[in-house]
């Protein structure tokens, strides 16, 4: 049984860009993961838990002619040698259980799903290889009307999460719109899929370099300020004409004026007319509630390769500073769009699908930053143990106090004053009881505030008379314990 | 771009030993969950959260000699070459996280955590190879104060988990004692670890075969009722009698009569005396809210090879019916104990360490089989979409019944009457909301009761007439929507 003991001890560490999370860091993530599942649940979502692990075929991971999974997900080999990989995303996983039980599915099937993912990816600062995703996505329902209930969804989920409306804006756009440009551009082609990227590529840099930097980037060439010489597309300057009107027809949160200014560009071609025509349906649908929150923004070129319709992005629109003390705007927490090739790699018909996926993390750092430094986190009540024939005496005390929806630990380190009182502080404890052999003759307790006598400290010259004096702890009699302490701890919130 | 589509589709299907979990399914234990990480919380636990994956040499799980991780993990090497495994259980992650971080953590260190372990077995019925642990550990806390704790918490997080008092027991028994019994039997011994084996091994089997039985085990063996041998220990009848007076001394429920016995028959060896004695301190700091549910209980032997002190085992206490109708106990829901060793792997010195694990899926099983068959599960308010032009009009209804607490959603799948009815009855919706051209002309909507309706089809036999009359379906002024909801829905749960 007894393994022998190698001399050699493994050192302590958490494996490369993973982490570890302590307490407060994750109570945070898990209240708003918590209030953004009750909205998710309050539109009739279901949560579904699927496993860590798919089958690598499934996920559609392997490389193209290779018989090994990519390096971009964590794979591994079954003892019946079938390759499984950890999920990199939550729609993969969604993918495969739709599949797999279609036919015993509600349809509309309306699912959300909250846990980690894994990237086999080089970690870096702020990018770790597990982190957790929070998706809602409705499969079966076609266009508009699913695509307006995400809408309304997300921005229902971002003001839950605890962002005021007026500090975010739900843009919402559509493949379609760029499918009806490239109709007009003559480039909606099988083989022109290269130029298409490229015309992508150039518009996604309008919000940096504007209208003339773009202007280049299509035509020409554009020389940056270093000196590098990047190759245009070589459109037409009635194309690069479009390509501009399309990008300025956006008329930031009022989303009537923009359909109309691009139904005037693209109106005439067949996709363009489509997309305009769904995305009009979307905004009617949009009560006064929404009005100012989600808006359509034909300026969101990210995920439009990736996604079949309307695409969309939660954008926070206040500003922050940075840690030199830069105002920055926090910009994209989440985004999403319509899928319909979702099952189709399993079951060779499109399947309608739309969703959304919110970048919890992002939206955590935004709102403390917004919030500025967080307000230390206060630990539990600390009971002290000062006499061992007293333990089952302290105990009750914490007992109590938990009844009364206190947080409340009796120290289990040995009899030692200091090191209590330090543990006491290392545990941020607003206020720690103590029950010696003095208190316990005359039935009493005594409540130090630790706060107020931290405070006091500061101020306090003469050390001896403030000791003497100890101004931040009062004696009660035993049975006023829990009614002292939430006396104290009520002066502390007020 | 375009990936040459391969006619090879994957099979949708979800890993061998892995599962699903959908909607009420996954409630439930999320519920459960919630209500023990809050009594974890309230004892001033916090909440850690590690990586799935930790380095394959940190867990221990090489075999010897061998230069690749054993089959019980899942394991694969990261492209620096290192072995990771994921994480088989949340006590190997706190001795990695103790002994990385020990200097920073406040001492004795009480965390909790909740979330999955991968175990590479062999899946069978009712076997996952992934599932959820929820435990709690203080480390840095020698006997027998925090073991203490521990008792009340486990009891507590029961009780919270939905059990009440008198439905379960924390039977709470020690290593030492059983140190105690092999020094008493001569078997304390470095050359001795494979005899005191096999007596816990016979002792494990007291409850079945009853001291006669564990006799024979113990001494000249024993020949079961289909004839096969084992071989029996050999012990003395001197010391078979020490073993049967240990097995012997629990009093059910009385942990002053069941240590009062144990010390006539162990108190004079060096362990034993020192094992009645923590157990006798544990068992005064039990205050009466613990009398009945936390007892000392040498019965339990499971668990006594890998604890170094005391040992703690949640045991559901009332019968339940299995699948034939017959009476059976569900026994153990959790368990845990004292493991000084925790962190020397690492750091080659002891540090206390005392921690339970509650068996959340078992516990879940054995409630739900407690208050028999859970009532169906209600799904959200179904809005029918029967006009299309009226969609912003049907997903107002919806907000303004999420605003009031309920779940809603609008049909998403087309107009077709018949279709949306078999949806809300696959969704199990309470209540469907029809509002069509008539009663959009008249200003009112009409309020489905779909649970009365079904009653009512069972009953009637006209079904003609049962059709015309409409008994389950009510309209109302489109501003009492809400109202009139909450009123059907309160009738059913009254």
């Amino acid at each position: 049984m007894a393994k022998k003991d190698k001399p050699h001890r493994p050192k302590a560490r958490v494996p490369r860009g993973f982490r570890d999370r302590l307490g407060p860091e994750i109570a945070a993530e898990r209240e708003m993961l918590a209030r953004i599942s009750a909205v998710y649940e309050s539109y009739g979502f279901d949560p579904l838990e699927t496993p860590a692990f798919e089958y690598t075929d499934a996920l559609g991971k392997f490389l193209p002619d290779v018989d090994r999974p990519n390096q971009g997900v964590f794979s591994l080999q079954d003892d019946d040698d079938q390759w499984m990989s950890l999920r990199y995303d939550l729609t993969a996983p969604l993918a495969r259980y739709v599949a797999e039980n279609y036919d015993a599915l509600p349809k509309p099937f309306r699912r959300y799903a909250v846990g980690p993912v894994w990237r086999n990816e080089k970690p870096g600062p702020g990018r770790y290889r597990q982190f957790t995703q929070c998706d809602a996505d409705t499969v079966g329902a076609p266009a508009p009307h699913a695509d307006a209930e995400m809408c309304m969804l997300f921005a229902d989920v971002i003001e839950a999460a605890g962002v005021p409306p007026g500090d975010f804006v739900i843009r919402v756009s559509s493949r379609k719109i760029v499918d009806g440009l490239f109709e007009k551009l003559g480039l909606a082609g099988d083989g022109q899929g290269e130029t298409r990227l490229d015309v992508m590529r150039s518009m996604d840099k309008f919000d940096r370099l504007g209208a003339a930097g773009v202007r280049q980037l299509l035509g020409p060439g554009r020389k940056d300020e270093s000196g590098d010489f990047t190759k245009g597309v070589g459109l037409s300057d009635a194309n690069i004409d479009s390509v501009i009107a399309f990008l300025s027809s956006t008329v930031a949160r009022d989303s009537a004026a923009t359909l109309s200014k691009i139904a005037g560009v693209l109106g005439d071609t067949p996709s363009g007319a489509e997309g305009v025509d769904q995305l009009a349906s979307i905004d009617r649908q949009m009560s006064d509630r929404y009005r100012n929150s989600v808006a359509i923004d034909l300026s969101i070129i990210r995920g439009l390769e990736y996604y079949t319709g309307t695409v969309f992005e939660a954008d926070l629109t206040f500003e922050t500073l940075d840690e030199k003390g830069r105002p920055v705007r926090v910009g994209s927490v989440g985004g999403g769009g319509r899928y319909d090739g979702l099952v189709k790699r399993f079951k060779g018909v499109e399947v309608p699908a739309v969703g959304i996926s919110v970048g919890v993390s992002r939206l955590l750092a935004a709102l403390e930053l917004k919030r500025g430094a967080v307000s230390e986190a206060t630990g539990p009540v600390v009971i002290l143990a000062l006499e061992d024939g007293q333990m089952a005496a302290y105990q009750a005390m914490a007992a109590e106090l938990r009844a009364a929806g206190l947080r409340a630990e009796v120290y289990l380190g040995g009899s030692n004053f200091a090191k209590q009182m330090k543990y006491a502080d290392k545990r941020a404890a607003p206020v720690a009881i103590i029950c010696g052999e003095d208190e316990h003759a005359k039935g009493e307790v005594t409540i130090k505030d630790l706060v107020l006598g931290k405070e006091l400290s500061k101020k306090i010259e003469d050390n001896t008379e403030w000791r003497e004096s100890q101004p931040a702890q009062t004696s009660v009699a035993r049975e006023k314990l829990v009614d002292e302490v939430k006396r104290v701890l009520a002066d502390k919130n007020a």
